[in-house]
């Protein structure tokens, strides 16, 4: 599909590139061209005289272009336990709500479950999630069939699949088809063995490749750790060689001047989670710290067992006003920064360099933000607007790979909402009876 | 208006009684019926012989009808300030961004920016709001003229407004139209003068009325008290007879066991404003502590300079999380009790009693929340659904005293939205150049 979008307030997020009207066309999966008015016209005149037609001109009418959300941390398929499980002490949610369930949980569950979060992902703007969930393959039809992307890592632990499992996924999924790829990781230090850890060290060295996993998210993870280590596990992961090609955690709530250290060294990056981390009393990550520290931040949703929509609006929002309260000092952390995260830095920490921005040769992962809403009025500052006022109600289209996946609150997944709906009730009623 | 709406999911907020499928009547601007589709069905048979024909009768396709929210606390006209004013520290923010803006402000301006906030509110299933703001004759005619909700405290202190003009607010604001009522308050103690105080104090006992303001914020509110009065505004207030009758305060985020002590004797409400307060890092409250020691809660979002989106979602997230993470218990307080601070607590707070859930008898202010879209599904506890997953994407109708006021993204309200934004631009531009 060649589609063109003008009358548009184009928000690219190249750094240092303000807001303007202009254009942006898609040819195919890429973006041709992002232009001013002014050069759009030019450019039209020559570029018609060889392009082919355009399938769709869509006027904006004022309305923001941008890069996609990347959600850079979630288990989509735990739609199955959206609102099932909250108010619950954290032991008490993730051993006798959270795990009893996943037991009984099939491949094929997984992969309808997973098409809920798909959904909401597209209304609220994401176009890539860095998923981790039970069944790599069916996660990845999933989110294949849906025409959405996603970047896996695993959660082999101790109890659930294996090493061996680990390295099939990064063969087989990377390069499988265009829209899932794969990077090495496990769940957490405290639900995998000192032989997991080494045994993932080996592939990270075969592979040459970055890791990933749930890292120093909560205080008793992080004592617990030191109690059988002698040292945090940002520390040990580190020892281990789990870090050498570089990497992330997700969460990272409690950090110590060391591990930020080791973070900076290694080019870690910092998936923060603010909502899930209130809703468990995980506690307030200290943003601030890693940016200090030059330590990239991106943002994710957590799964939809924890938080319980996959809102990046309201993350966006949390990250930026929670490091205000934690530092006591309402000028901390700027807007601007906080939208960096959520999409040029989602996309680094994903390896979807193509996916960062918008323009010549990128992918076309964008979306249309509605301003002719009341909490986009007046038009004083956009990237304010985005991030403390914004909301899926903005999100008039996402658009993955050139290809529009959601318009005025219509899919086109290959697939009817209400089948979707169905199919997840099926599951529930099979499982909770 | 006789409207029926039928296949709904209800969520009258009578305390005890659970969601049921059911149908809500309206008549007039006042509910004549709810009940389970049994009941409905006998009723509608034998009222149908009496009753005047339907003008709509709404197949609410399994979607919640329940009561509109109710914003405790905002400045609505601030809209000209969003996004203008954001990440700047706190002194900053009011001295330099919002006092010399508001200099400029005609009452008239006032009129038109508030419209922008009201329908923020109507697309966010809020049907009340509990205004303060400079001019309240004229936020009272742009409520009224938009057909929404509206009752008001005022924000006398030294530099504006006065006692007398207080007294006018009161008598002639309320019976004035059926939208609009006024209840007596000041700004704050940190604005007004000891005998301001006491001035306000005799309206109190002369109208037997309860009192309301900005109520400890900040610490620096707090302290700055204890050093000119040797107590805190709330025992200030309480010496002077400010809560002889009853009122309450916004914000109260930095409470003693003894302001506490007050506030339960005297029947006080705590307004909190959770996502104000963490963007101007004024803290985050003790909700839990209100809870414990029976003091009733509600919920505002604060005006959108602060904010900046006029959002009750979002406010119950943080109600509810933040609680959590401050009591480091993901068990603290349950989605239930932060859905009846958003409605019926609101509603009593603001002397709305007429509209704190939906019986017989009761004012049509009622909302339908769409369940068909992927952030609801699936359906597994619909109100935790609401608290922690729904946003306004979800509003698909909102209706005040029996009137629908908006509807699958269209409003009726007297002007069409685009005539709102262009005034609200022009006074925008008039002011900031």
């Amino acid at each position: 599909m060649n589609i063109r979008f003008y009358n548009a307030r184009v928000l690219t997020m190249v750094p240092g590139q303000d807001i303007f009207m202009g254009e942006v066309w898609v040819m195919g999966d890429r973006i041709a061209f992002v232009g001013t008015m002014q050069e759009g016209k030019k450019y039209i005149e020559e570029k018609l005289k060889e392009a082919p037609l355009w399938e769709r001109e869509i006027d904006c009418d004022g309305n923001i272009i941008m890069p996609g959300f990347k959600n850079a941390h979630t288990h989509s398929a735990m739609t199955l336990m959206r609102s099932r499980a909250d108010d619950l002490p954290l032991q008490d949610w993730l051993g006798n709500q959270i795990f009893p369930v996943e037991a009984k949980m099939t491949e094929e569950d997984i992969y309808h479950l997973s098409k809920i979060a798909i959904m909401e992902y597209l209304t609220g703007g994401v176009t890539a999630a860095f998923e981790m969930y039970l069944t790599p393959f069916s996660v990845a039809d999933s989110f294949r069939d849906c025409g959405m992307r996603c970047v896996q890592t695993s959660c082999v632990n101790n109890f659930s699949q294996s090493i061996e499992l680990l390295e099939r996924y990064y063969n087989e999924l990377n390069g499988r088809d265009e829209y899932n790829s794969f990077i090495l990781g496990l769940h957490a230090e405290y639900t995998c063995s000192r032989e997991l850890l080494e045994q993932a060290s080996e592939l990270v060295h075969k592979y040459k490749a970055p890791f990933w996993a749930h890292i120093q998210e909560t205080k008793k993870e992080l004592s617990e750790c030191m109690e059988r280590y002698g040292m945090t596990p940002i520390e040990l992961f580190d020892e281990l060689g789990l870090f050498d090609y570089g990497g992330g955690g997700y969460h990272v709530v409690w950090t110590t001047k060391d591990d930020r250290r080791i973070m900076k060294k290694r080019g870690l990056y910092a998936v923060t989670n603010p909502a899930s981390n209130l809703k468990l009393a995980s506690g307030i990550a200290g943003i601030s710290r890693y940016i200090e520290d030059d330590i990239p931040v991106a943002i994710g949703t957590d799964g939809p067992a924890s938080n319980n929509a996959l809102d990046m609006f309201r993350e966006m929002f949390l990250v930026a006003t929670l490091a205000k309260v934690k530092d006591d000092d309402a000028s901390s952390i700027d807007a601007s920064r906080v939208l960096e995260m959520a999409t040029t830095n989602g996309a680094h920490a994903m390896g979807l360099n193509d996916a960062d921005c918008l323009s010549e040769g990128k992918l076309a992962d964008l979306i249309m933000l509605d301003m002719h809403q009341p909490n986009m009025q007046p038009v004083n500052n956009i990237i304010k607007n985005i991030v403390y006022s914004a909301g899926k109600t903005n999100v008039v289209m996402t658009m993955i790979g050139g290809i529009i996946r959601y318009e005025n609150g219509k899919f086109n997944i290959g697939v009817e909402p209400e089948e979707v709906y169905k199919k997840a009730e099926e599951i529930s009623k099979r499982i909770y009876g």
